[in-house]
């Protein structure tokens, strides 16, 4: 992605490897200051998942990697290492998987460098090719809408929903993005609208409420990430995407999800077994640490919500476009 | 409306006439501060309306009764301070209604007392016959949803779309409020919140993205107010509540907008006529003085949107719960 960094505009990553160190956008100041963490110890890169520097499942992942890497070099207790790693954040599937697969990598032998970078370059290659398969759904001078970050911060680079159009934009395509803020933690504000201001996309930020409205005037198309798909093609992505998904229903509107493979879960056979996590009830009556709300009136904070599969056009994956009946395909490719 | 005012329960209204003082809740420190200030004379009244302490049109139009009175007692120019008064908004109908209104009430000679509260009283006699009229739809145990603050605050007491689970909380029934928190400005969060809270009502703010989410779980009527209907029975409100509108078709929930008929503006055909107002990007990009959004990143922020009326189960209004089609109803009703 493109970043301002200290004035110059420089192609970067949310995180990378440099000079023996791990060099890590902190996501806890932006989007109003961009610093590079350095970090120098598996024990600093752990410090920084708990904190929530660096935040988005593949993201963490590749913070993990590169912890273990440090480790491996440092000559720490590598199962110990793993263990530190592991009890940073509860969730994040991609964590336990790139910690484990650091392990054996490094346990075959190979050299941690490369099996880190590897390990990070596949994420960036995956995200690439979602926009290479997703570019096609937006023509030239589109109006398109997202929903909360699922861009290069969360994912190392290009991201999933926002990599079509990063690939569109680099290809010469016009468009126009409208930035759904994402309440009650802003990603879409804070985040989506940051990486297109940096990548230089016309674009404009909305309130939540305010997206029937526009797609009544007139979207395009509509790409949002996931953060769960089950075996039928019902999702879980932020909590704000379901009402997307039955607006641009009802208005015809495409509406696509983009994600890699790793986001199906097969052993969940419909969307109402996705469990939906209920977060604090601060994140609404607060916002950047003031109090908005009356005192004493209750919120509630569901954190995701499940778009039912026969809302959604396709899901943009590294493998191509997939309608939700052909996630059996999905299954195929996983196990080849 | 039931208010906490420096720790005693009482009932009170927006605004009141007590000792040659006009009484007016300071909204502009709701919900954090409840401070009831005393205005003196028709200045008083008049800067109270510009730098909104008193809100919502129905209030607004209230006030400026009540300076009308100041004016007659001080012995001051009528058509001065009818010229001080519309000047103080532009856009509230009911501002220039009640001027009006006074002018004429004084012309002929009316107790200017008597003349305002008059004035006052049909206002909160409207809303309490819709309160009335829209009670029947709430039935014991309901799960409602409603959107922005078309509560007591906005209209002197009662409310329009408050007044009916006001009036079945009073009738002894069971219920639980959704409010939606109704970004940019927050509304829903910082007004009709407070107001369950005062009234007792069990309600708990969600963003509103999660809207559709609550809903899918179980909701079994929504409410809102409206700002403007057309002839054709669609209607402008807050931005949001078209979203809510087509949800709830999508899912079967019943969908009413509560509206005095002077609400109804037959001069336009359709709601596609209706002009929606555009407010300043602060109002998304920074949040109670403080910036959230990222420097150089635009925002969009239409105060209002229009909801088609096949969307729409019903208008409650003051003499009963409308068809869309009934329309021409009221119409006769406004000319008897």
């Amino acid at each position: 992605m493109k970043l301002e960094i200290d004035g110059e505009r420089r192609e970067v990553r949310a995180l990378w490897y440099e000079g023996g160190k791990v060099m890590m956008i902190d996501q806890r100041c932006l989007p109003h200051d961009v610093r590079i963490l350095e970090l120098r110890s598996c024990g600093q890169v752990a410090d920084a998942i708990r904190d929530m520097t660096v935040r988005g499942a593949p993201a963490i992942g590749a913070a993990a990697a590169y912890g273990m890497l440090l480790a491996k070099r440092d000559g720490e207790d590598l199962q110990a290492a793993a263990r530190t790693l592991r009890s940073t954040r509860p969730t994040a599937h991609d964590l336990f998987f790139a910690v484990d697969h650091m392990l054996r990598k490094l346990a075959e032998g190979d050299d941690p460098v490369e099996a880190a970078e590897a390990y990070c370059d596949s994420i960036v290659e995956k995200c690439r090719m979602i926009g290479v398969h997703g570019e096609p759904l937006i023509k030239d001078g589109a109006k398109i809408m997202t929903h909360c970050n699922a861009g290069a911060l969360a994912t190392v680079d290009h991201g999933t929903a926002l990599a079509p159009m990063r690939e569109a934009w680099r290809k010469g395509k016009q468009m126009f993005v409208y930035v759904s803020e994402t309440r009650p933690r802003l990603q879409g504000m804070k985040l989506t609208a940051f990486e297109m201001l940096n990548e230089g996309i016309p674009h404009a930020i909305i309130p939540d409420g305010a997206s029937g409205h526009f797609m009544r005037k007139g979207v395009d198309v509509i790409i949002v990430g996931a953060d769960r798909i089950a075996a039928n093609g019902d999702f879980a992505n932020k909590i704000g995407t379901y009402e997307k998904a039955v607006l641009a229903h009802e208005l015809g509107i495409p509406f696509y999800t983009a994600a890699p493979i790793s986001t199906f879960d097969f052993s969940i056979k419909s969307g109402e077994e996705i469990p939906i996590e209920d977060r604090s009830e601060d994140e609404v009556t607060m916002i950047d640490g003031m109090r908005v709300a009356p005192k004493g009136c209750p919120a509630l904070n569901p954190s995701f919500d499940m778009t039912p599969h026969r809302y959604l056009s396709g899901i943009i994956t590294e493998i191509g476009v997939l309608k939700p009946e052909d996630v059996v395909k999905v299954r195929e490719a996983r196990l080849s």
